[in-house]
């Protein structure tokens, strides 16, 4: 051993007992599924930071809430949102129920297997098929279709149940913040009571802390037993300006942290980081066409344009979804 | 001492010491300001039964939902509902900048004194009120505006802050349920962000736990900050049917307690026993004309019929203010 090498030795053994008793000291990794990088760095930053008694951008727990987009935030959305496909699954479904869908658009399409030509009505389409498989029935008959649904139905291209086409390091957030005293809420432009049935399970977020868009329902009693019957009525609409409407309606405080991945979320962003105090927003940009799908500006889904220029001009933390996640989903349930 | 003496002495001072092991072995009282009877053990027997683990009427604590109404449940609802004083209040703050009031019904009455002409015109009138006093501004203009009224204002009678005349063994009751793992929630006709300024402090639910009726809000950016206004628009009505429908879009699962004192609540109560398992319903029955008021079937406000019929026919708890409560309100601050 020469004497450099000697010393080598010496300091990469001080090394390793010092990171030794730096990584005993230190809590375990709150986010293993992220790689090291700004993006991780100010999650945790900003959760220091407002957990911190007497510093200056100490937050009350009862004001920790953070809002998280679902569609391409919490769970994928290509090639087309998951609530849609869900809805395709019932019109078939339905199908021998409605021999009148034969030759009657968007319905007829569908049921030859054309999507496209079945979506080229656009927003009037899609609220027809929405309205014909959402709309009908009591509230608990739907939660059981939809729970039915979810447990059985496998997406077109993984193969995989959609409640696995989840995003691991965005759990690791939600338990993260969790355990650092936030409520987490979703704020999504699916439907309320189509998310309800599974988030508690999958996210760990309870239904009560879940804003969504909505039909309307009729209290009505049947056989002496009152029923919420869902009709085929908006109700709201959880998307752009209506995330902050939804957020003021249901939360009645404004979030100090808010997580979400397209324009359809930057109002949400901006009333979050409007408030005072310490504030935190987050995109997810979709870069990895490998392991996910890589998109952005010119999407039809989930597009993001305007809340991208906005986080690079303010500063919010922009999640490369390539470089920053080691896994997209959680491993596969056997 | 005579032997029979000495005997009862005895006896006297075992049960004295009988008694103190027994205090000393029970929890301290969780009702105190609630008289032993029917009530008061029907909502212990309620809570035992909920929270006894493996026995038949467990109910996890994700489920442990409570619903209270507010008027004349939580807090006193006469010789008008609260809001409606803080509407007049607040036509008369505004008269200044509304001069053609002086001519116009129903504000011309009102601000001559008249109340009984100015709400002759019955829901028009007060929801004309209403909507004058309670649109046009930001929420956030629209929380500070209650918040000082709130902190100032004294009830025309009682003459103490209306914060103070809220039920004392209403708040023990709120306080026990959130002692054995319960989310308690309010589900009231009233305004929903004329509420969630002073909820919290007064009763400990949070702004996130009040479904209440609204008016809709509108975003909109402000010298590049984002808020909410308010517009002169009825949103939702959480009143009768319109209570189960709030609480399902709200908390997206059915009450296992709710607790209200009119027919307004009625369909809260029958959507809530009408759910599997452990079920409670408890009606507050005004009939202490010393010491609150004393209405039922033939009141205007907080009109009390079909709902105490329901009651009992189906055992609901029915709660007689004048023989089941010690006190009415909390001590006086000072």
């Amino acid at each position: 051993m020469t004497m450099k090498r000697a010393l080598l030795t010496l300091l990469t053994f001080g090394c390793v007992l010092a990171f030794g008793g730096l990584a005993t000291a230190q809590a375990a990794d709150p986010l293993p599924s992220w790689n090291d990088g700004k993006a991780k760095q100010s999650i945790i930053e900003f959760v220091a930071k407002v957990t911190k008694p007497g510093a200056p951008g100490f937050v009350p727990p009862a004001e920790r809430i953070a809002t998280f987009d679902n569609d391409g935030t919490l769970w994928a959305e290509q090639p087309m949102y998951f609530q849609l496909l869900f809805a395709l699954d019932r019109v078939k479904a339905l199908a021998p129920q409605h021999p009148e869908w034969k030759d009657k658009e968007p319905f007829s399409s569908l049921l030859k297997g054309d999507v496209k030509d079945a979506l080229a009505g656009g927003e009037q389409s899609i609220l027809e098929i929405g309205m014909a498989t959402h709309a009908g029935m009591t509230t608990e008959e739907f939660e059981k279709i939809v729970k039915d649904w979810i447990a059985t139905a496998k997406h077109p291209t993984t193969k995989r149940p959609y409640t696995e086409m989840i995003y691991q390091p965005m759990l690791e957030v939600l338990a993260y913040l969790r355990a650092n005293g936030f409520k987490t809420f979703i704020v999504s432009g699916g439907g309320i009571e189509f998310m309800r049935p599974w988030v508690e399970r999958v996210y760990g977020i309870p239904s009560e802390q879940v804003i969504g868009s909505s039909i309307k329902t009729r209290f009505e009693m049947r056989d002496g037993k009152p029923v919420l019957v869902r009709l085929p009525e908006l109700n709201f609409i959880d998307d752009k300006e209506g995330k902050p409407i939804g957020i003021n309606l249901h939360i009645g405080r404004r979030p100090i942290a808010a997580f979400g991945n397209s324009d359809g979320d930057l109002q949400m962003l901006q009333w979050t980081t409007a408030g005072q105090g310490s504030r935190f927003a987050l995109i997810v940009h979709h870069t990895d066409a490998a392991r996910e799908w890589a998109y952005d500006r010119n999407s039809s889904i989930g597009r993001l344009d305007k809340a991208l220029d906005e986080a690079q001009a303010k500063g919010w933390t922009v999640v490369d979804m390539k470089q920053d996640w080691k896994v997209i989903y959680p491993p596969a349930k056997k």
